[in-house]
């Protein structure tokens, strides 16, 4: 097991219906050595590829990707979920539909910080079914940038999520891949 | 004028109605070298303070508490505005009036993660009208713990929360305060 299938298996939480609650060190409170471990791991899977912008969707990925982008001193760009009243100018606009919420999200990118020709890593926390990141790489192509890479901290393999991404052609590195958890056991078992 | 300052008067942007928009390198995008050495700033003028949490509130704060508690090597705490599925057990709660959107909003963070006798360092990037602030405070109080002090980057002088949290006694600091600033001119004035 790696640093964070251990920190799944000791911290993390199997709910009804295919939740995995990481809020004691991932979302509500954030363990910011296992971050630091993350965006190493990330730098090290992703090294060699040419990046110009981390991009991630608010709220639980800004912490990973904010210290992958720091690590790869480039900018990082967090889509918005509202078109907020100071969140002016022409946008970059997707639609998906949320796991957690089962409503219809929108993702919003000024067209200010996402340019024709950057080379965009895309960063978030856990891949469910994959729609928030579809959302993020329409928003890419949208602005004729590159999806370079697409990383998660946990990929939960039961959803159709990452094997979506993976077969439109995306490489997508997961640190911890969940084949199968039950929530009346707690087990959790990984790929 | 700090580094602050500077790139206040050199990105930020100057709206009708009180509102500074930073999101060319703090909000929407993210400069990260930014980002460190506003920490960086946070954990010199906190030096010699006990801190065993950092606490923020989501989106905005998140990155630079995450850096100021990464440096501090303490979890973070981002509360939520919103009481999500995934965010069961019991919660503190604290309701406050949000200065961007005109409307009462509810913080939220489990009852896990804040307890008696933490000493919680609170970190958000803009004070506006503090009500924010005080949501965090008032929960901060709820659990027993103490407030051991609040940054932020930027505190608008001209307006009420930067006084309103001094003025009950706790220690406030930022890294640049807006005395006065111009929509039509973009001219924006340190204290």
């Amino acid at each position: 097991m790696n640093f964070m299938e251990e920190k799944i298996r000791s911290e993390g939480c199997v709910k009804d219906g295919g939740v995995l609650k990481v809020d004691a060190f991932l979302n509500h409170q954030v363990d910011m050595e296992l971050v630091e471990n993350i965006a190493a791991e990330f730098v090290r899977r992703f090294a060699g590829t040419p990046v110009t912008r981390v991009l991630t969707i608010e709220t639980s990925g800004i912490i990973l990707a904010g210290a992958v982008a720091r690590e790869l001193k480039v900018p990082l760009v967090i889509a918005r979920k509202t078109r907020s009243m100071n969140l002016d100018g022409e946008s970059y606009v997707a639609e998906f539909l949320s796991f957690n919420h089962k409503n219809i999200k929108t993702v919003v990118v000024s067209k200010k910080f996402l340019h024709k020709d950057d080379k965009v890593l895309i960063i978030d926390d856990i891949m469910a079914n994959g729609c928030a990141m579809q959302g993020l790489i329409s928003i890419v192509e949208d602005a004729e940038a590159e999806v370079v890479g697409c990383g998660v901290a946990i990929e939960k393999s039961f959803q159709e999520g990452a094997d979506r991404i993976r077969n439109l052609g995306y490489r997508l590195e997961s640190l911890a891949a969940i084949e199968t958890m039950d929530a009346e056991t707690g087990d959790v078992i990984f790929r």
